[in-house]
């Protein structure tokens, strides 16, 4: 395992793997690692000869008065819980190196981005599929990785592969859970124990609409307001949003008449937790 | 020579050809060829093994009420006119391979686009920088060549490549001339032969601007001055800008201490033609 922090000498590294023939599997992320990550890391293991993953928390993608300045980082704990998955690579560059002065380019995908979070977090999506282009640029992935839990985000990366031409596959993986339910989430570390035992609702909501669903509920409204009921009875759980939208456009839809995106955020203390489950998958 | 019209069939090429280690040159064109692309695939030529270039009228780079309905077109013409240069390939894909029903991700350069061209056409430098990107991506160029006509374009080029990491390098070509001085560009065809006469002034201006500045003036404004008077004194020429910047940030300056850009645009008839200038580089 490598850990390189230069971006000319990442790509250099990168270029000549890529002139022997050898396939690059890359597993962007902002570090500070749960279960989710090293699933991630153990899925793109398995996919190629190279396994490259980033380390960068990256301040374009927070909006004003969020939580760049405060957002956990462990570089040393994050390379000690992965030395045993098979990294090769490990690019941790910092923000000068990532943004130098006068940096002024930015990629904006349009529509799959305007609802959900890019409601709540103006620029984030825009710093997301940036840095995703960079990092792409850099490292030179023939395969990239991505949790499900930002589905939103998956899907814009999704959009952009496609839209710019990039020559590479983009894998979702399944949202990877706490025994009890909870999505992991470098956030969750925000929670106080009261918070936590209240955040177990968000799931709780989701698989009863799932549950709903089973049973033959299509249209959206009711789904909608039976999670809101159960989100709302929590006290300290104020909702930014709970919506069910077309898993591709991620507009809003009232007929669930295919496999649909159920997606939750809300505000718990000082946390922002996001999660989402896929009407009609399973 | 061979021509590719499929973005799939291109980007597979150019993947076979970097992990055989060959090096690829890169010349994107809009067409309708004239002496001044030539240059461009001549010099191209010479820095690589592979020498591809593409022709594509790109729609996102036309604002509206522009001149994309009628902007020349001419392949075959094109073909016939490249075919003792050395040309590898020719990428000329349509409108709809390009942009797919459902595109929308575009790349944004922000500062450098402000000025000049920027203000007169809207939306035109989002619309390049993502053509060029896309193009990038399909031809996995190590080098692209510019005219420096377009010098705002060179200037975005520059920076997108360097801020988003494209592992490429970006070379800008002396703008190449008619033997009267009036720069070559596809539009003069839009010119009748009174208004071809009058665009003459376009250089004359910036030879005398250049003489000004080799005899020691230093202030932006009066060089200024004296361009717009000699345009000024054409009937039919109107002015769309006349100013001096900054080569690198393509901010106006007033004090010429180092190498600056004169760039002027006018509107001739149904034509909107633009030149420049370096002044103190010879």
């Amino acid at each position: 395992m490598e850990i390189i922090k230069n971006v000319k000498e990442m790509q250099k590294k990168a270029s000549q793997a890529k002139k022997q023939g050898k396939k690059i599997c890359f597993v962007p992320t902002m570090g500070f690692f749960h279960e989710g990550h090293i699933t991630l890391m153990r899925e793109g293991r398995k996919l190629a000869d190279i396994l490259a993953i980033s380390i960068f928390v990256n301040p374009t993608q927070f909006s004003q008065g969020e939580d760049l300045d405060v957002y956990p980082r462990d570089l040393k704990g994050d390379i000690e819980k992965i030395k045993d998955i098979g990294v090769d690579w490990v690019f941790a560059p910092s923000a000068s190196e990532m943004y130098p002065e006068g940096f002024q380019s930015y990629v904006i995908v349009e529509k799959v981005t305007r609802n959900l979070c890019g409601k709540f977090r103006p620029g984030h999506f825009r710093g997301v599929a940036t840095i995703c282009l960079k990092l792409f640029n850099i490292i030179k992935p023939d395969l990239a990785v991505f949790g499900e839990k930002d589905f939103q985000q998956l899907v814009t990366i999704k959009q952009m592969v496609k839209d710019l031409n990039l020559d590479l596959k983009v894998i979702g993986i399944p949202t990877v859970r706490e025994k009890d339910g909870l999505a992991m989430s470098s956030r969750n570390i925000y929670l106080t124990p009261n918070e936590r035992k209240k955040a177990l609702a968000i799931f709780r909501s989701l698989k009863e609409a799932n549950e709903m669903f089973k049973k033959g509920e299509r249209k959206a409204i009711p789904i909608i307001k039976h999670v809101r009921e159960i989100l709302e009875k929590e006290n300290g759980i104020s909702i930014d949003y709970v919506q069910i939208c077309d898993i591709n456009t991620i507009e809003d839809i009232d007929k669930i008449d295919k496999k649909a995106l159920l997606a939750v955020a809300v505000r718990i203390g000082s946390a922002r937790l996001i999660d989402n489950i896929i009407l009609g998958r399973d």
